[in-house]
């Protein structure tokens, strides 16, 4: 391509502090540099992990920086050593790599790659400690490598999964994370059995694509909890056949759960983060067999209380990061999945806007309107 | 049998008192009720869950009482409704049984039968809620369904499994509680590859079965923990790799694990019960595929306390009960990778005494100088 190897001059959504609205400014984006790829961003959805660094409460405030990690895009141009991409690829940039050399890599059960797992405090890549993007040669900061509120991103190849060039990216740009996560928490991990109980904590959109899991696993019934009653008319769509609201009910509510089911569930899933929540995930599910999985992210101070005889009575405590999927060997299978119609992440994009209003988008999240929110980078 | 039908007075030891040595004494043995067996016990060894019974420290005391669970005999004779055992079978007598009829048992992954699951606190028979022992005529209560210290004992029919009569019954009664448990942990649940790092806390019959669970498996790396340096050189034979005893480190063990494994365990196994044990089995193993598991019993006080991250850092957590074996389904299996010479039993029998002498037993066993003393009943 003509911009191979020069600056790029494009629009970015820039966050200049805590919790100030975007602005959208013109951004220089270097060339690639070893190991990585420019990608130009066509589509990039917004996700509760966007809104809580851009709040930084209780984060270590990084800014001015450039938010996004759900998106789809094509490669502009490579760097050098770069070989499993080229310019035209259809790639989703994820916020967690797979380099594919550590013991992580390797090893079948885990997707924590040691060198590009997640790291929320680096503003710069990885390679030379330095930023890509600049207005007017002040540098701007990266957001988990990937930084996808931009029309042209710069990211290290091993966070990016090439994927089927006729999959629709203003689709599959939500498996990025938050399907993915949710939706491979229940089928990697908890791995119900057709006509098994299921309940799900949390009624977002990880909540929800957990419970697509379940209902594509075959669940015989799958329990929705949530403190807020009207996500529970939503998560029909999801296969959800009951709805507990914690709040209704004096008892901890997986004294509930465990009378509505005979002794527990057969697997449950925590989708919020809240330590009492997952807690009650685990106390929830089945003696003997019962697998409970945690998927919210909990604060740096809990801590996760049970008697160890829970474990002894055969329950299994698991958690997962990014729905236990390799980035780049998983995703790509993901989106097969969806090609196939297997999956309906239509119901997930409940809202969609030019890249312009990406405020708008903020605005849906933070009232609780929207699942996903799409927006269009040409508009 | 001539005997069938009758009551048979024969040898026992009866605990009058928690503490208090046992005392051989004739006791009446009536005749098996429905669904009930009358076994000839050949040999018994001698658990800690018998000494912890006998001593009755925070438990609810039950005496005078026949204690005894592991053992291996001949069944004499049936009550109504046995079908699946005859006069002249070989069985092992189990403390938690197999009915076949609740979800536990229908359930491929779960032994934890709802009819015939332990219960320590009940000295009678579940079909009536009496005792088959006396002495003249007032009754002795029966300990986990089993009483293996008599010559002759009442036991459920689902709490005996048949086994290959050609199976040496002063060998594979070993297999009947502490070895299945601990092999089984590792084998069943932890479920090491081959060339994989195990840890196991507690260097008693359990944690070496459990370490033997590990040996077969292939591990690489097999770290024993225990308080006691004394262990190691006796754990060596069951492929003990490293030895550690937490008393030797300032810092927690955990932490001295995960230095000597550069990240941690793949597998741990707890054998020990003590809580702190219990939490650095956890933190030991390795982010991304570690698998822990809890064998030993905790108090009914204790609480596991962790950072819920160690889960989403994909770490598992799980326990068992009795190894995750199905009595009457599973052991036989057991028993058979004995006579194919896979398993060396020989190894946990330190001690042999004739069954009046079975106070000798107790003293070795609280001494720590036995893992296994085999008692003779015939002598």
């Amino acid at each position: 391509m003509a911009t191979a190897g020069k600056v790029i001059k494009c629009k970015a959504a820039v966050a200049w502090e805590a919790g100030k609205p975007l602005s959208i400014e013109e951004v220089e984006v270097a060339p690639p540099q070893a190991m990585e790829v420019r990608v130009k961003i066509l589509y990039t959805a917004l996700c509760h992990t966007d809104v809580y660094f851009w709040e930084a409460k209780g984060q270590t405030p990084v800014f001015p920086r450039i938010l996004g990690h759900e998106a789809g895009g094509i490669v502009e141009s490579v760097g050098e050593g770069v070989t499993e991409l080229a310019p035209g690829d259809h790639v989703l940039p994820v916020f967690t790599g797979e380099f594919k050399e550590c013991d992580h890599c390797k090893s079948e059960e885990s997707n924590m790659c040691d060198l590009l797992r997640i790291n929320v405090d680096r503003g710069v890549m990885i390679g030379d400690g330095k930023s890509r993007f600049t207005i007017k040669g002040k540098p701007i900061f990266h957001f988990v490598g990937t930084s996808t509120f931009s029309e042209y991103t710069v990211i290290h190849v091993g966070c990016l999964a090439k994927i089927n060039p006729e999959a629709p990216l203003d689709k599959v740009c939500i498996l990025s994370c938050g399907f993915s996560t949710g939706f491979g928490a229940t089928v990697n991990v908890a791995k119900p059995k057709k006509g098994q109980t299921v309940a799900i904590f949390g009624l977002g959109a990880v909540g929800l694509a957990a419970m697509e899991g379940a209902r594509l696993s075959g669940a015989s019934r799958i329990i929705g909890v949530d403190l807020n009653p009207a996500k529970f008319e939503q998560a029909k769509k999801f296969g959800c056949t009951d709805f507990v609201n914690p709040k209704d009910h004096s008892k901890p509510v997986h004294e509930v759960l465990i009378e509505m089911t005979n002794g527990g569930l057969d697997r449950a899933v925590e989708c919020t983060g809240n330590i009492n929540a997952m807690i009650s995930c685990f106390e929830c599910v089945h003696d003997g067999w019962g697998v409970a999985v945690l998927v919210g992210v909990p604060t740096k101070d809990d801590v996760f209380k049970t008697h160890p005889m829970n474990f002894l009575n055969e329950k299994t405590l698991k958690g997962t990061f990014f729905g236990n999927y390799k980035p780049r060997t998983d995703l790509p299978n993901v989106v097969e999945l969806y090609m196939k119609k297997e999956l309906e992440l239509e119901k997930f994009i409940t809202h969609s806007v030019p890249f312009s209003e990406i405020n708008t988008a903020f605005d849906l999240m933070l009232k609780g309107e929207s699942l996903r929110c799409v927006m269009r980078m040409d508009e």
